[in-house]
């Protein structure tokens, strides 16, 4: 990895506009690229790119957040599935994909990555009224 | 998904001879393509297709054991990055990916599924091997 500042930890990425909500050790975001409807980023507040750099009790709540993002996410869009990825190839801080997989997926059986697709920015309405009933199964 | 018997719970896959280890909840094996060296699963042993139907101990447990398999790989095969991917859109029984990315990564910023390739069988000695530098780093 290279020697610029971490894009998540300067609050270059993701962008404001797209968050969900505030939770203990994360932050939750529509990601910028909605062409699996629902997907979602959950961002460590901290700057760490290994689970194993944890402690375990950061993990514990870790897993903790992702899964209510996920069940959030889940119920909302009516997915058939949920694919949780912690990548960081691109960017070496952990974040988590949410990545629902709805009744009329274009590649069920296909992981996400392996869907070649040009990234759908949603509208500004799109991007609140999705956040917004994912945020009402937050409660 | 369909309604035939969940080839994890059966004990059809992943094949025993790529075998780590058992943990608590999980066993975690060598993945059949070794595209990318030291690819790894670890599959819970009972049956649940996502994170929120685990208990909160499960998801504790869990994360526990994933981490700690995701750092004797990363060590056994000197990892750049673990990608840690949880997905089951071929088989909904919650199985974690493991895949390290080595320093000769052949698309070091993509995504494992956005890189295509013939999957890549390990020989018996391969196989034999990487799993035992593994099982070393597991002490």
């Amino acid at each position: 990895m290279d020697q610029s500042p971490c894009k998540a930890c300067v609050g270059a990425w993701p962008a404001d506009s797209y968050r969900i909500t505030s939770l203990d050790l994360t932050d939750a975001y529509l990601n910028e690229d909605q062409f699996f409807p629902g997907w979602s980023v959950v961002v460590l507040k901290r700057h760490a790119t290994e689970l194993f750099e944890l402690s375990r009790e950061e993990r514990g709540q870790l897993v903790e957040e992702l899964s209510t993002v996920a069940r959030a996410v889940s119920v909302a869009l009516s997915a058939k599935k949920i694919n949780y990825a912690l990548l960081g190839n691109q960017l070496p801080h952990i974040h988590w994909h949410i990545i629902p997989r709805l009744v009329d997926d274009p590649a069920p059986s296909e992981a996400p990555w392996a869907v070649p697709h040009t990234p759908r920015s949603p509208s500004p309405d799109e991007r609140r009224q999705r956040i917004a009933v994912i945020q009402r199964q937050l409660g």
